[in-house]
Parts: structure tokens; C-alpha cells; sequence
């Protein structure tokens, strides 16, 4: 399996404690060590950074933690191969251009030999998980035109997503830099930090940080993510099925889809 | 005006030092200060790196400088931004996959107003450069199918780049991981190097670098920018109009279009 975290917020937030702590999963504290990738959002453009080695002691992880690059949607992955080579072009999360957008999709779980439909969109690596992301933009492209509102959207994104995780694990992030949107098929957490904040510890690293200190009492910040990343806080547990739309940090729109009850893929089986 | 700088090479080969050389005109030995951006090559992957801050204090371009990323195809641009703001968004290398391969493309010059037309991509940002790309990917999924060979879609690419270089100032770097085709609308200039290998001064910073100790006397690398990068090395230079593809560190197919002889846009009037 693979680590999922994604952000969304209402001001530019930076990344680096929790993606610290995600990153020690990366061949320190997990066996995630097949590479990692990140896409943060500025305005409409996109900052990707993907690295096929382990995040644990990749220098450019090392950037992403300590460097702030402030962002309102970012996306992670930090990867264990199952389908697919270690290289590059397997490396989450995959991003796509629609309709003047960059569209970011990072998944966790698998969909054994799923083939995208075909359309514009072309997997350029061998995962599922591209596979999944292509097919999506396609059905989207062919359902839709360019100027098609939220709503309508959302109703084709949650039906594919359900579908999918009706063949497979599926856990998904998928972002195109306003909204995240969310599906859990068999694990999924997140944690919405505002006013009055206080400080938190990660499980995987010796590190706090007082929010209060780095933030406004405005401020709403969400993180998502496949496991909490922090031990003295309440993280909120997805139901199987369950999806979310966050925007600027809330949850904008949600909902449950029936899914068969898939055991989560145990690591070292895969 | 901006900088580009591309890389092809018969064996993965790192970027540090013309990469060192450049960073430096971002904002500390040029006034290319608005932004640069990199996209590397790894098989079939693509590693990019954007930072609308200057090169030359910009954290991960000192990891770009410093940690060998090896690649077969690299481009790379540094900015001083005439069309569009400084933004991530306008930040070139700019991608997009096309028949599952990701596509690069970095402009120096300006065709004032150009407008993409319609079809499947779409710019992002607001830069005449995004638009020029989309149109050619658009041109090119008009004109073929996926399979098509190399020789016929180099056609379109020629004809495209010469009407593009009608409307103005054009220098462009294209790239789909295995050839990088190169259009020299005002300045380009490349050195190829191979066997026997020598030392080599760069003009912009006090490096050096002895290219016999880093590779073996079978490679070839090619290096293309828009001014000679080091001060005792012979740098051939482009004449307007000419365009080079090159594969594997040589140039595999060559010629000159008809071209307005438009004069180089003086950094100071942009």
C-alpha cells in the first residue's frame, strides 16, 4: 500500500509538519520507499516535485520539509510499488491539464489490470493508478464541456469513483488546485485545525509545533491523509464509501456510496 | 528576454554544471529574475521543477545545481517576464502528455497576442509561450494519429516553428523525452562534447569542471542555450531560421527555414 495526505485550506499553508512526518514513513518508519511526490497549488499554477527514491533521505524531500511553500491544495503520495517498476513515470501523483487546469490524482490501493478507456488521456507509465486517473478525465471530457459547474461535476467524479472502488481498493485524492476531493474505500482520515489552535506532536518524527504561533485566528486548515500523522489530536475516521469535497479548508459536500467491504491490502503481502 | 538551455546525451548525464552557470543569471549575473523552471528526463518520466523565485537564491535550484539528476533529454528556461505576470502559472518549462508521452516546451522571444487554437489543450496561465504550446500539440493531434513516426511528425513541428518564427521572436526547445528539437529564431548555440573529453570554465561563476573525470569516452552530450555558457570551450552558433533535432547528444536531422530577420529583444525595452 502507499501513503496518502493531502491539504486544503483557506490561506497559503505550508506543508512541511505534516509531510514531515509522512516523509519519515518514506524507508525510516514505513516500508514506503519507493519514491514520493508532491503538487502544490499557486493560483492555477502547479509545483510538482516526484522523486523515485526514498522520501526518508531524499534531498529534495529534505526542501519540501523545511523549505515553505505555501499553498490552499496540495497532494501527496509516498509510494510502496505493487503494480508497476519503481521509475519516474509510476511516481504519484500524476497530473493532467483540463480545460485550461491542472488536475492532480494520487491513489492508494489497487484495481488489478485496469485499463484506461480510451480518449485524449494516455497513461504514459504502467500503474493502475494512471490508468484510473485517465479513464476519469476521459469519462469527464465526454460527459461534460469546458464550463461545466461544480456540482455537475462532482456527480460524475462520485460516480466513477464508486464504480472504481466496486473493482478494487481505492483510495483517492484528486485536486485541480480550487477543490480536493476526497474517496476512502477502505482507510482515510483528516483533521480540521482553526481557532484556538494548539500544538501538536507527530507519531513518526520528535517534532511539535504550536499552531497558534504560525497562524491567524481566521485561518482553517485540513489535512487528510491514510493514517493521523499526529499523536495528541482527534482525527476523524472516513467510513468505507464515505467522500468528501474540501474547499479552502471545509468540507463543501459529502456523502456515502455502497462499496463492498474490500480488507485493506496488508503491506507485506503486496 | 529569457535563457534557455537544453541537454541531449547518449548516456544519463547530469545538468549540474550548465545548470550552475545559468541559475546565475537568474537575478545575480542576469536580470532573468522572474522565475525559472527544469523538466528532466528519466525513461519515459519526467522530473520538473518550476519556482517563480530567482535562480540564483532559490533553495531547490541549489539542489538542482548540486544533487546529480541524471537524464538522456533535459530543458530548461530562466525568466524575465514580458507577457504575463510572475506567477507558477507562467512558469516555463510548461508540459502536457500527448499520445502517453509528456511533451516540453520553453520559449524565448514574444509573439504579441498569440491565441492558441481551439482543441484539446488548453493554457493554464497567460503567457504568449503556453499558448504557442498548446497550439503546435493542438496542430499535431490534428494533423496524425498516435504511432506516427518521428520523420512526419518533425514536418508539422518545421512548419509550425517557421510560421511561429513569422509572427516573431522564436527560439524554442521541445522535447518528448527521447529528441529534443531546437528552432533558433535570433540566438541559440550548441557544443557537443566527446572523446577526448577536456576541461571547461564556466563564464558566469568561478566553477570548472574536468569532464574527463566524470565520464566514460563513449559518451556524447550536447549541450544548446542561448549564449555560450563557458568562456574557453568553441560554441557553435545557430543562424536564424535553423533548426536542429538531437538524439542522443547528436544532431539527427538539421535544417533552415525562411525567416524574418527580427532583431533579439534588448532586455531593458521588455
Amino acid at each position: 500500500m502507499c501513503e496518502l495526505l493531502a491539504m486544503s485550506a483557506n490561506t497559503p499553508t505550508d506543508l512541511c509538519f505534516s509531510f514531515t512526518g509522512l516523509a519519515r514513513r518514506g524507508g525510516a518508519a514505513g516500508p514506503h520507499k519507493d519514491g514520493w511526490g508532491v503538487a502544490f497549488y499557486e493560483g492555477r499554477g502547479v509545483r510538482v516535485f516526484h522523486d523515485p527514491d526514498p522520501s526518508a533521505d531524499s534531498r529534495i524531500a529534505e526542501v519540501v520539509q523545511t523549505q515553505p511553500i505555501k499553498s490552499r491544495a496540495a497532494v501527496c503520495h509516498i509510494r510502496q510499488a505493487n503494480v508497476g517498476a519503481v521509475g519516474l513515470e509510476n511516481t504519484h501523483p500524476f497530473i493532467r491539464e483540463l480545460w485550461g487546469r491542472y488536475w492532480s490524482f494520487a491513489h492508494n490501493g489497487q484495481l488489478h489490470g485496469f485499463k484506461a478507456r480510451p480518449g485524449v488521456y494516455r497513461p504514459v507509465g504502467d500503474t493502475d493508478s494512471e490508468h484510473i486517473f485517465c479513464d476519469l478525465l476521459n469519462r469527464i471530457r465526454a460527459a461534460y464541456s469546458p464550463g461545466v459547474d461544480d456540482d455537475t461535476l462532482l456527480q460524475v467524479v462520485v460516480k466513477a469513483a464508486a464504480e472504481y472502488a466496486r473493482e478494487g481498493v481505492f483510495n483517492l485524492l484528486l485536486s485541480n488546485g480550487r477543490w480536493v476531493f476526497t474517496f476512502c474505500s477502505t482507510k482515510m482520515v483528516a483533521i480540521t485545525r482553526r481557532a484556538p489552535f494548539g500544538p501538536a506532536r507527530l507519531k513518526d518524527a520528535d517534532v511539535t509545533v504550536d499552531f497558534q504561533a504560525v497562524t491567524t485566528p481566521r485561518d482553517v486548515v485540513s489535512v487528510i491523509a491514510t493514517e493521523p500523522l499526529t499523536s495528541d489530536e482527534h482525527w476523524d475516521h472516513y467510513q468505507p464509501g464515505e467522500w468528501r469535497l474540501w474547499e479552502d479548508g471545509e468540507v463543501r459536500a459529502r456523502g456515502v456510496e455502497t462499496i463492498p467491504r474490500w480488507s485493506h491490502p496488508d503491506p507485506d503481502k503486496l
